[in-house]
């Protein structure tokens, strides 16, 4: 009994998200299904990735990631399947799953990528501009079903990357940028806690304002006031407590700060 | 082990569609459950029409649908269990199956509706504001668990139907209408791929604006364009590549364009 | 086969509310798991217990209940798991089950609490932002795995209760507040049907506009009228048919009304 989890710019509003479902239970009636987003922002991949990076290492061994954030579908983008560790991912040959790779490498996990080129595991009918119901979604229910990875296509090992936005060395501590804003207008940075190489954070500061220090919790301030932590994910995350630090600083992705370290 | 879906316009963020699945799982605790969309516009039955008619096709024989966009629960409407061809159908006679009849029709289904008139497959106690709760939901657990349609209530043979926006025939073409806008702001239109006939599309006009033929996927055109397509669903969609075209145009709905056959 | 259900304030658009099921599953991968809403607004703890209050009761026996609306994590305040009846609740102490426990001391239903201090039954590293995923859901999937509650912590006896707002019997009447505006705008209040004592309702006014009667059902009114009725968790609620009862009367929660009996 796999899991499939389910990561798209679909929205939950229209019918794509559910169909997603019928169409694995055609194939692989016994899987389980978690949505883990249908509201990455339409066409970007990046906040796929990023999501797709926080969520995936909490999930069983075994489990198919299917994620679809594809403006590219219907033209020439290859679609993939592949396996890092022991976890299987299908969607897009656009970068999608560039941190998933990058995480693999890190941890020298094995790692195998399939171009999906065998239509006998996709629907009958492949619309031009829905892979993610007529291909994506049977070929994870076939996987699910055992059926092994490389009867999927032509094995290749030129996946696409991102160019994803990096960490930047200063004299005195780092370059770093806003990578997503999520519900509570947290602003969630590329800045991950093993860049502190065991100094601590003197000050953070973001269009112009300074906060100093690093907190542990929410909890460690009052109500209304800016605060810089290191979120679930350890990636540096500027807040407001209780409120909403993206409106508070008018800041959103792709925004710089500032981080200083003592 | 069967599948039941779950259409609404109860919205994800109150109680409401949460609640169905507890009460399904007291009567058929092995069901397993997909949302398809809780977020049907308030009372626009047509709109969950459309989402239905979508997603139905590609959900596994005798997956039961319940769809609840209900104005007039708690009135003298009509409650209604179906069978159209391998599926069942749930909900308020009120038209929301509309266009499942008409597939059923053209694709000559076995058809058969009760109206739910036997209180022994209901909650105890039945609300005046919630039949998705108190009728709906338990009755497609009791199809779930094998009970025959006939059980449930009394043949009809006379549902209500929508008076659906119809496409119309010109000396050039055809006149359509925008039946629903997605996520995306594509606007998708009652024109369907087989109305061509084997003609193609010379262009296609909507709020004065011409649109030049029509493409097969997004990528076809440079970000920023303005596209005709048919969709997923083979309906004519009009749309902008990466972009909102209901934003755009500052279109919606109920919208008339013209397309204009070579 | 237990059945876990999801109330958060994560919203269902980043990595949060899907992650939860990841955790579920990798301890307990035959649950079945139901999201009843992940859009409580942030830090909303009243909004939360409404929502839960409503929904709990028609689960299955031995459900499992994950309420998550935490301002307060990563400091001081204590985790908890308690038994209320036939179900159970894990959560913070913040008094998200307070009208769970007024409830079971309505109905003499057996209640026991332990405050979460055995470590072995949480994730091994556990976030100071995120107990939703660290110590919350493993907790609640240990319960499906039939851990006894006792193991999970020591038992308590004084978990945290709000300070609800309360109705307030007057010389005609009641004076009760809007605790929850829906999806619909349908201003939902503390004033329960039994508090009636089988008199009726001559009038309600709110925001100084008069409601005459109570109906029993949306269609018992014309499009775009106001009216008051009892809603299906038998509070009164103030709606417009077909309409948006907050907008129109620019209410929303903590929004006095007054009740007058015949």
């Amino acid at each position: 009994m796999s899991v499939i989890t389910l990561t798209t710019d679909f929205g939950s509003g229209d019918y794509e998200a559910g169909v997603l479902k019928g169409v694995i239970w055609q194939i692989a009636p016994q899987t389980r299904i978690a949505d883990i987003s249908h509201d990455i922002p339409p066409h970007d991949i990046l906040h796929g990735a990023v999501t797709l990076w926080r969520a995936a290492p909490f999930f069983p061994a075994n489990t198919i990631h299917v994620a679809v954030v594809d403006p590219g579908v219907g033209t020439g983008r290859r679609a993939l399947a592949g396996r890092l560790g022991q976890q299987f991912f299908v969607g897009p040959d656009n970068g999608l799953f560039t941190l998933e790779m990058e995480r693999a490498e890190e941890k020298a996990w094995p790692a195998k990528w399939v171009c999906l080129d065998r239509p006998e595991y996709w629907l009958p009918s492949v619309s031009k501009v829905f892979h993610g119901r007529d291909v994506f979604a049977p070929v994870a229910a076939h996987l699910a079903n055992g059926v092994p990875l490389e009867a999927l296509g032509t094995v290749i090992d030129d996946p696409l990357r991102l160019l994803l936005p990096r960490t930047q060395e200063t004299v005195s501590g780092w370059l770093a940028q806003v990578i997503q804003v999520d519900h509570f207008g947290n602003l969630e940075t590329n800045f991950q806690l093993k860049n502190l190489g065991g100094k601590k954070v003197k000050s953070v500061t973001i269009h112009g304002v300074p906060i100093i220090g690093v907190v542990e919790s929410f909890g460690s301030r009052l109500p209304g006031e800016l605060i810089a932590l290191f979120d679930s994910s350890d990636l540096l995350s500027i807040s407001v407590v209780n409120g909403n630090a993206a409106q508070l600083l008018g800041a959103g992705t792709g925004d710089s700060l500032e981080i200083i370290l003592e």
